[in-house]
């Protein structure tokens, strides 16, 4: 029965804040309203947290630019913490607060972005030309559950459809585009603006109308808890996110979107781990494929070097040597790799890195290994580092590029 | 250089913990493993969360059978808070911490669902016939970002279609679900699990396939800090969202969607706040709703008495006198109440209440009210009190009745 009551003065409260909230924005002993974030007309950034009895509070962000380890906000006399950042460059950022050594969420923000094993929350700075949500033809991004036959369970992928997708007429170009290790399903949609990016560059008349599946990169929640197993030999362990795109997401894709189906309107792409799985899937699959594109990436398990404790860290664009599982793979698919005839319809194979990157030398790696086997690839090395300020410039610079 | 340094260290671990998950697993001073919330096979559920320095750290969870105001965790020796509780009645249920005096959600949960103002952490509880994630055909859940002329800003709603439907053939039925006031236009889709239900309704030959739009029924995020204007006479002020939905949401979804646009394939439904939203548009629009549904509500600012400090509460069932803003509001629409040729139009006017909810006096105020103005309302009146738990099972139950 008390809690009863206290569920009944909870939504008293809250619909007769909607109903007569000017009494209520008056109320006494109400604990003090709290903004956060509150972005500045100037692109500063306030973040502020309500939190009375705790000792310390520091905001965490680390795409935001000068952000570093993180940063100490201040408390005033009401117990509200307070840090005011920036100016900050326009885009989207993820960030948390440390709380007592606990990572939360800004309590006050409904504004998330998903990952693979927590949530952040998420601040937009206005400003951008192509990521800004404008008053342009908007499509829509759905989740979609399906049943992975390859995995043996439920999964989850965004799926984007272009402005007009859904009154039904046509059928439209499909775009792969894959998340990194530090995201899932949710992250091109949310903190990579993929919706509105392509929305914009539609309505600009720069990017054609196609379908992007974003589908989930981890295949399990926990990777160090329950690890895939390992194999004895030299090879990486089979890839469990390439058999569920081969065996379930294509064909789901194919069998329930209007999309097209042949060679030269299918694209993949994808950053970071989402790089090397376009890489496992691409690669092998050339023939399915016109359009290439890895974001701060390359074929990680052949060229990333093990971090070596204690040892003096390698220039970041010095090429790792090709490890053993590297030249497995190689011999696995050489045929595909030394194939001219596919090359020939291959429009585009696209790699772009950031000169601060820590995949630099993987990068370099794979594109020497690339040109090796007869491959052109382009490549644009860009400022910046491995973050989602440059994941989403380079969409923005590769989804025109798509379906010429 | 210092930032760059930390984030490559970040990346660079997790990508390796990807690709050399084993090793990483036994990495020596790693924190410990945390793994919340973890349902069992006995539908008891342990909610876990590392914070080794708090003093105390609560679990709250309002829709919890048995939860109460809260239930404080217990902390081990390795910094670990943590608690059982259960078995719990299958189903999804929204909850956070208290650590500290500040809400944070479970860092250790992907799985969230967004309100108004704030985000909740998630679990579902498996078990049930018709909530439950099941390998039946599924639709897709699309979140859309729309121009409300209305409001004057960009806002987003929900969309479910239907299996079948992003193929591109027939028109569908198009049913409009509103949340409650602690709630989000994600709400339904989330805790709400409407896309769920209405697949596994579906499949099993229950329901219509149908297009379920889901739009935001909050017009300001924080609306005690900035409250709608009030109006100097009796009335209440004109609903923000009732406009937005008439001049923006309802043309938006009628002119990008597949939808049929005569008044029997045409429903609207909603909770507590969304029912006083339904109420508030199909009554003065009676000709363009055929099914009308009203869970866990009536028309609010006629029949909600404000509570008095100190007063005796009333009995939950006990009719409210009618206000002056809903005499107010019965005189604005008298025509279209007292209308006998629209009423033959309307196929369901249905109404469902738990005996303990809070607005139970409110349901048979409007009850009593429309049957004086000539309506045949269908009533169930259900165990339980003002709960997601309930709204579920409304929508399990109406959805068949609709488009027959």
């Amino acid at each position: 029965m008390k809690h009863q009551k206290l569920l009944t003065a909870f939504f008293t409260a809250i619909v007769f804040a909607v109903l007569a909230a000017p009494a209520l924005a008056q109320a006494p002993n109400a604990p003090p309203q709290v903004t956060s974030p509150e972005v500045h007309a100037d692109r500063k950034i306030t973040f502020r947290l309500l939190a009375p009895k705790a000792e310390s509070v520091r905001l965490s962000g680390g795409d935001i630019p000068g952000m570093g380890p993180g940063k100490e906000l201040t408390k005033n006399d009401k117990g509200i913490w307070e840090i005011t950042i920036g100016p900050i460059d326009p885009g989207t950022y993820r960030y948390n607060f440390n709380l007592g050594g606990v990572a939360v969420i800004d309590p006050r923000n409904p504004s998330v972005s998903e990952s693979n094993g927590n949530v952040w929350s998420m601040v937009h700075v206005p400003g951008s030309e192509f990521q800004d949500t404008k008053n342009v033809p908007h499509g829509a991004v759905s989740a979609v559950t399906y049943y992975s036959t390859a995995l043996g369970k439920f999964r989850r992928m965004h799926i984007y459809t272009p402005p007009g997708y859904e009154m039904g007429k046509g059928k439209f170009p499909v775009f792969y585009l894959l998340h990194g290790a530090g995201d899932c399903d949710d992250s091109w949609s949310s903190v990579g603006r993929a919706g509105f990016i392509v929305d914009n560059l539609i309505a600009a008349g720069k990017a054609k109308p196609m379908v992007i599946v974003m589908p989930a990169g981890h295949t399990r929640q926990n990777l160090r808890v329950t690890p895939p197993p390992a194999t004895s030999g030299g090879a990486p362990p089979p890839d469990e996110f390439v058999q569920d795109f081969v065996t379930d997401i294509m064909p789901y894709v194919e069998k329930n979107y209007r999309v097209l189906t042949d060679r030269n309107n299918r694209a993949i792409a994808g950053l970071s781990m989402g790089g090397n799985h376009t890489l496992n899937i691409a690669l092998p699959h050339l023939e399915k494929f016109a359009y290439v594109g890895v974001y701060s990436s390359g074929l990680l398990s052949a060229f990333m070097r093990a971090p070596q404790p204690g040892a003096p860290r390698p220039a970041p664009d010095a090429i790792p040597a090709i490890t053993p599982a590297g030249e497995a793979w190689i011999k696995q698919h050489q045929a595909k790799l030394d194939d001219a005839n596919l090359k020939k319809g291959l429009k585009l194979l696209w790699f772009a890195t950031g000169k601060e990157d820590f995949l630099l030398g993987t990068t370099k790696g794979t594109l020497d290994l690339l040109k090796r086997h007869g491959f052109a690839p382009i490549y644009e090395e860009t400022p910046g580092g491995h973050t989602w300020i440059n994941w989403r410039n380079y969409l923005t610079d590769f989804a025109p590029k798509l379906f010429k």
